[in-house]
């Protein structure tokens, strides 16, 4: 089945987002190119409103929605990034932003989310209760709901990086970037497969979270169980969008452990000198894991966000 | 007293070091600019080759020396971001570089020197045994001493930096560096006296370590008296090179606390998402401490350097 999702839906996305989102930096590390013998092309989303890729899908489709339905406000689940960007975009458009998140988020998340203008509505932390909880918001207010990856508009929005990868970097060999929901990859497979069919798109995914992998291996969709990744924008499991989208024009899943991606991260931190989170080094571990045969190769990496929690880093050996 | 270093010797090392250094960004926040009422502007020389702008300074005092001197190498004193940058520098000439460091360097910065090839001398932790030391080098090898900081080309290359960010941003209404042993505040002040003298320049300096401000305002060198500062970049005192620069031509040195480093450092980590040191936090907190009659003014801030120690951020509280 091939998706109805197309181009020139990032592309439409990509005139409304314009105005609202940063044209991000595409960097380049010659130590890090030398480490894995491969040219490396990084899309530094990192560097993104509210610190992520998210802020593309969510004013997109904020955007989208018709006056009659935005202005009983948007609802969503997240405890992360889409919370903070759906909050941003619905202020933009001068609407509430509501965010139904578990009870148990540490308080720094809460407060950023609050901080954006969002109302906050908790629930216990298990997937029953974020879903009664989004329900009372919507029977409560009317507002629209917005699926943090699992929704069209957010595909076309998250694809939005991709053109500007590929334009600014055309002849690549390659594009990396995480998946977890399959928003972010699913709009980047979509984009490259308009804008440059030429360019196969590799997803990236941690092993303790694979089922990306599984789904893509089985034919149908096989949600993860329990994932425990310190990659903690990937614990959801790919929906009944963005499957598709994967399956069509994904050429491959790459699983990383857990070392693997601490230790990119690391890398990152101290030759680039930025900051990423730990889902972002996903991108970057499932590069270094790549076979023999890309050595060489002009690979882009899509560096998802970069709201790391400085107050607990993730290596603990003091001279590792 | 005038001093005989002019802008000509800063234009003289920009043509040298200029294949060999990154010409580094000038990145913005709109966050911090709201944050402090300013628009700042940074220089990233955490960026810089070596991950601090101690590469300027370094190649152009190795390319300076006659072949002659050249082919016995070059020494230094450094535990830190010196001794990097002039292993570096002495490489791309293709002579050895000498470095005498403290026995109690922690290891991973001893093995960063050894990486870029320089050969390692160590020496009790007292300044006493480090000049010993650096004079059985020369005698043994007949090696250029190249202080860090008191020294006219080094002084010269660090202002490099200045002439790019003055290129960059022509009107600024000030530039905000930090001091340690004076050769990059030395070198912007001369760099900006020369090319922009209506831009004011300002040295940051911690509280913990505040020669430079007791020096300025005392008209001779007071050396720090054991200095304990998280700027651990930033405990050299003045020279009789640095001094009079500085006394000419630095508006003034604006003192900061410990706690104002750590906050400054952690909001450019959180919002700017890139990692700066503790030294180069130092310039962001003094801008911080400006009077009010800086509002809205157009601020140029150095950032000198990248290497933190990921093993040990300076933030502990949790939730702060």
């Amino acid at each position: 089945m091939t998706p109805d999702l197309t181009i020139d839906d990032v592309r439409e996305a990509a005139r409304r987002v314009h105005p609202y989102v940063h044209r991000t930096p595409v960097l380049t590390c010659s130590a890090l190119d030398r480490m894995c013998d491969k040219q490396l092309f990084f899309k530094c989303e990192n560097f993104q409103k509210t610190g992520s890729f998210k802020i593309r899908g969510a004013i997109n489709a904020v955007l989208a929605l018709t006056d009659k339905a935005a202005h009983r406000g948007v609802v969503t689940h997240s405890s992360g990034n889409f919370a903070a960007a759906l909050a941003l975009a619905a202020g933009l458009r001068g609407i509430q932003a509501h965010v139904v998140m578990p009870s148990d988020v540490p308080q720094i998340k809460k407060t950023a989310v609050a901080c954006y203008g969002a109302a906050i509505t908790y629930c216990e932390p298990v997937l029953a209760a974020r879903e009664t909880g989004v329900a009372a918001v919507i029977e409560r207010t009317g507002a629209a709901f917005i699926h943090p990856s699992n929704q069209r508009e957010i595909i076309a929005g998250q694809g939005t990086a991709a053109l500007e990868l590929i334009s600014a970097v055309p002849d690549l060999d390659g594009i990396v970037a995480p998946v977890g929901g399959g928003g972010l990859l699913g709009g980047i497979a979509l984009a490259a497969q308009g804008a440059a069919p030429a360019i196969p798109v590799y997803g990236a995914e941690p092993e303790a979270a694979d089922d990306a992998y599984r789904s893509v291996r089985a034919g149908y969709i096989i949600p993860s169980n329990d994932p425990d990744t310190i990659a903690d924008g990937l614990l959801t499991s790919l929906g009944d969008v963005t499957f598709p989208i994967i399956q069509a024009y994904v050429r491959d899943i790459i699983l990383t452990s857990e070392a693997e991606i601490v230790r990119s991260m690391r890398l990152v931190w101290e030759r680039m000198k930025i900051i990423i989170e730990p889902s972002a080094a996903v991108s970057l571990a499932a590069v270094m894991a790549l076979p023999r045969s890309f050595e060489g190769k002009r690979i882009g990496i899509v560096f998802s966000g970069g709201n790391a929690d400085l107050n607990a880093l993730p290596w603990q050996n003091p001279e590792s």
